[in-house]
C-alpha cells in the first residue's frame, strides 16, 4: 500500500512553485514526478521529497538521491534535482509532513479514524459527546463533561467530572483530566499526561504538613500539544493556564497557577514551578528549572538544562550549569570553585598590594575574548 | 449552585476568633457575613474570605475586596475588614480549603462520591474490600490485595496482588500499583503514578547486564501524599520506605531501597538514586539529584535543582548550581571556570612571588561580603 | 509457603562451586544446608544466603548471619561462613535473584501467570496473537499488531495498530505504545512508560509553530529493559534505535531519531534531545541532560546530573555541574562565578605586570594536587 503525490499536486497543495531538474536525468517533466514519501537528505531514495532548511547541510544536497527537494530560491543553484522552492523550506516540509501523515492515517485501520463510543467505555449520561467523536474502548467520561465536535479519546483515558473540550481535540491512550480542566480546540494530549492533578500545596504548621486544597483548575488554549508523561496541576484558588499555540514535550512538570503565554514552546523535562508566568513566545530548553513565583517576560529563550531563579525582563538567551569534562579534571575545577570566593579575595589583596607599591601598570589591558 | 459559611461557621470551625470590620461600610455584624468562597488579597471580591500568611503581601491589605480576611493578630491593625485572627494564618487558610473542598464535593456528581465496585471493574474473589469502598470502572485489583475501609480507586488503577492500602486511600486514576506494596491510612496517590515498579539493578557480566530480581517491595506510612506521575521503586531485597505525612511531588524517582523519613518534603522532578537515606523534616526542592547510599540527616533543606554526592550529617540549607546569565557572559565564564584550577595555581604562585620579594602587605584585608 | 533450595542445588545451577564451613558450628553437610532466601550482609538471618561483591564491605562479612554467602575465592579466607565461590559475585547474586523470584512468582496467584486473553480486553480480530500469550484485562490491542509467543501484556495497556512485539516481552499495566513500533524478545517494559509517541517537531512559521508530522517509529531491540514512566519518541522521518540488552531506567526521555548503542545504560531522569547517537557499552547516569544532534562514542560513562552540550569522542568518565555547599557559601561562590571572566582577566593583568618588573619567579612551582 503506497501513498503518493505528483510533484505538481504538492506544488499546489503546498503554494510553492516547481524547479525542473537540470540536466540529462531529468527527462520527465518535474510537474508528473511520483512522490510516495519524505526522507531526509541524507537517507532519500528516488520517489521521495527531501529538504534542505540549513544551510549547514547544503554539502548534503550534491550526493542526495531524492526525486526532489524542497529549498529556498537562493539554494535552488546548489542541486540540480527538481525542487519546490519555499521561502521557508523547513515550514513547508511541516505542512507536506501533515499531509503524508493525513494519507497514511487514512489508509491503516486504526481505531482514531472511527466514530462513536466504544462499548466498553463509560459515558456518563450527563456529558455531552459532540458530532463525530471518537471514544475508544475502556474510556470514561463522567458527569457533566463535554467533548466537542470531532474530537478523539484514546483508550483507558479519564475524562473527569465537568471536563470541557473543544472540537477535533486529540486524547491519547492513558491519560487523566481531573475534574473542571477547561481545553480549547485542536488540543492535542499525549499517552500518559495527567492535567489537573492537586498542586502541591501545604501549610506546614510546626508537626506536619496540613493539605491546601486545591480550588481552581487548569484552562488550556487552542492549538496546544502536550507531551507524554507531563504533567499539568490544577490552581490552589484560582486557575492555571496554558495560552494559545503553546507547545510543550514530554515529562514537563508545570505546578499550579503558572502562566504560561501563547505560542511558548517548552521542551522535555523542564519544570515550573508553581506560580510562575512565561511571556509569549518564549523558547524553554529541555531540563530546565525555573522557581516559583517569577515572572519571564516575551520572546526569552532559555538554554538546556538552566536553573532559573530570577525574574527575566530583557527578550534575550539566557544560560546556566556548567560545561561537560573529563571527571578528573572537572572534579579539580570544581573543588576551586568551592573556594572561589576566597580566591576572588587573595586577588584583590594582590591588586591592592600592587597598587600600593607604585610597579608600573600593564602596557595595555590584556583579553583574549 | 453555591456553598458559603458565615463568618460564625467558619470562626467556630476554624477555632480562631473574629474581628469586626471598622468603619460605617461594615454595618453588618461580621459574623452573619455570608462567605462561598477563598481568594487571594489579589483577586478577592465581596463574598471571597483571603488570607495574609506573607508580610510581603502587606500592601495588598488596603486595597483587598475580600468580604474577610485571615491575619495574623499582630496585622490586624493594617486592616479595616473584618478578620479571623490566627497565629499561622496559612495553616488556617489551608484548614478552610479543606472546608470548601469537601462542601464542593458533595455538590457535585462524581465518581470519588459513589460507593461499591463499578461493574467494569476485574476485582479478584481473592481481594479483600473494605465497607464504603468506591473501586472505579476499569479498575483491576489481584488476588491477595487488601482495600482498606472508605478508600477510592480510580478509573483504570491497578492493583497487584498482595497489596494492602489502609484506610480512607486516594488512588486516582490510571495508578499502578505492583505487587506486595503497603500502604498506610490517608494515603492520596495522583495519577499516572507507579509505585513498586523494579528498582534499576543488573550485575554486569563483561557482556551484558544481568537482571537482579527486585525482591523486596515499597512500605508507605500513614498520611503520605505522591503526586502525579511519581515512580517509587520497589526494593532489591529490603523494602523500599516511605515514612509517615511525607508529602511527594509530581514526577519524583525514588530508587530501590531508599528510606525517605516521616514528615519530609520532596519537591516535583526530583530524584534518588539508590540506597540513599532521608532524615525526617527535611525539604528537597525540586530537580534535585541525590546519588545512591547517601545519608542526610533530618531537618536539611536542599535547594531547587541542587546536586547532592556527599552524606549531609548538618541540619541546614544546602545547594549548588550556577546562577543564569546572558548566554554570552555565562559562555565566556564557564569557559573559565574549565581552567579554574589552573587559574587558582597562576594565583597561588603569584602570591608566593609576592610573599617572597618583601613587598609591604595591603594595608587590610579587604572583603566586599 | 516458602520456596528454598539446599546449597547443593544453587551450586549446580548457578554454575559455581561450595566450600564448605569452617569450624564446630558447621557441623551439617553445607551442600544440605538450606536457603530460603537472598539477604544483605547485614540484614541476613540463618537461612538467607548473602553476598559480597564489594571489598569495602568486607567487614560485615564477620558478623553476617546468613546460612551462606557468595564470595569471590581470593575472599574465601575472610569467613568461616559457607561459601559459593564465584569469580563474579554480583552476577552469581544476579542470576540467584531470578531463581528466587522465578521460583516466588509460581507459587503466588498472578495474573501474569496465566495465559489467554482476559474478556474485558478488546482484541482486533486483524492482531496476531502468539502461543501462550497472556492479555490482561482492559487491554487493548489494535488491528495488524503481533504479539510474541509467551509475552504478557498487562492490565489496561495499549498497543498500537501495527506494533510489534518479539517473544516473552512483559508489558506491565498501563503502558501506551503507539502504532508500528517494533520491539525484539523479551523487552519488559514498566508500568506507564509510553513507546512512539510524536517526536518534538515544530517549524516555526514567524506567527505559530506548525506541527512536523512524525512519520518514523521506534525500534527496540532484544532483552531490553525500559523503566516506569519513561518515554521514547518516534522519529520524525527515520526512527528512533533503541539497540539490543540495552537498559533504560524511569523516567526517562528519548527524543525522536536519538540511536542507543546495544548495552548501553541509561540512570533515572536522564533525557536525550533529538537525533543524538549514543554507543555502545556506555553509562549514562541519572538526570543527565544531552542536547541534539550529538554523537557519543562507545564505553562512555557520564555522570549523574551532568549536562552534554558537544559530542564525546574519546572513551572515558565524564562530568559536569558543581557540588553542593552550605548556601550561604554556595551564594558567595556562585556570584563570584558571574565575575569569572573578569576575575580570570585581572589574574593575567597582574602577572604581566609582574612579569614586567623583573621580580624574581617563586622558587618552584606550586601545586597541591
Amino acid at each position: 500500500m503506497m501513498v503518493s503525490f505528483t510533484l505538481a499536486e504538492l506544488s499546489a497543495t503546498l503554494d510553492v512553485p516547481v524547479r525542473a531538474g537540470i540536466g540529462s536525468q531529468h527527462d520527465r517533466p518535474a510537474d508528473q514526478l511520483i512522490i510516495d514519501g519524505l526522507a531526509t537528505l541524507e537517507n532519500a531514495r528516488p520517489g521521495k521529497l527531501s529538504f534542505l532548511s540549513n544551510p549547514r547541510y547544503s554539502q548534503q544536497l550534491s550526493a542526495c538521491q531524492a526525486s526532489a527537494v524542497i529549498v529556498h530560491p537562493e539554494m535552488a543553484g546548489a542541486t540540480q534535482l527538481p525542487c519546490l522552492l519555499s521561502k521557508s523550506p523547513y515550514v513547508t516540509y511541516a505542512k507536506a509532513s501533515q499531509l503524508f501523515a493525513a494519507a497514511v492515517a487514512h489508509q491503516r485501520p486504526r481505531t482514531a479514524l472511527q466514530t462513536g463510543i466504544h462499548p466498553s467505555a463509560v459515558v456518563s449520561v450527563d456529558a455531552v459527546i459532540g458530532a463525530d467523536v471518537c471514544v475508544g474502548p475502556h474510556v470514561v467520561i463522567e458527569a457533566g463533561a463535554r467533548i466537542g465536535a470531532g474530537s478523539y479519546i484514546g483508550a483507558g483515558a479519564y475524562i473527569g467530572s465537568g471536563v470541557s473540550l473543544g472540537v477535533d481535540c486529540v486524547i491519547y491512550a492513558n491519560v487523566t483530566v481531573y475534574h473542571d480542566v477547561v481545553m480549547g480546540d485542536r488540543v492535542m494530549v499525549h499517552a500518559g499526561a495527567v492535567l489537573g492533578a492537586d498542586g502541591f500545596g501545604f501549610a506546614f504548621d510546626g508537626q506536619r504538613s496540613v493539605k491546601i486544597a486545591q480550588l481552581g483548575s487548569v484552562r488550556i488554549g487552542s492549538d496546544v500539544e502536550i507531551g507524554a508523561g507531563t504533567c499539568i496541576d490544577r490552581g490552589a484558588l484560582d486557575d492555571t493556564v496554558i495560552g494559545d499555540g503553546v507547545k510543550i514535550d514530554n515529562q514537563v512538570q508545570i505546578g499550579h497557577n503558572c502562566m504560561v503565554g501563547d505560542h511558548t514552546v517548552i521542551c522535555g523535562c523542564t519544570a515550573l514551578a508553581g506560580s510562575t508566568r512565561i511571556g509569549r513566545y518564549c523558547v524553554i530548553g529541555g531540563g530546565v528549572g525555573i522557581t516559583g513565583h517569577l515572572s519571564i517576560t516575551d520572546r526569552v529563550t532559555v538554554s538546556a538544562m538552566s536553573m532559573v531563579t530570577q525574574s527575566i525582563t530583557k527578550p534575550g538567551l539566557y544560560s546556566s550549569g556548567t560545561l561537560l569534562q573529563e571527571s578528573s579534571i572537572w572534579k579539580r575545577n570544581v573543588v576551586t570553585l568551592g573556594k572561589l570566593s576566597e580566591l576572588s579575595r587573595t586577588v584583590r589583596n594582590i591588586k591592592r598590594q600592587l597598587d600600593q607599591t607604585g610597579l608600573p601598570p600593564p602596557g595595555h589591558d590584556y583579553d583574549e575574548h
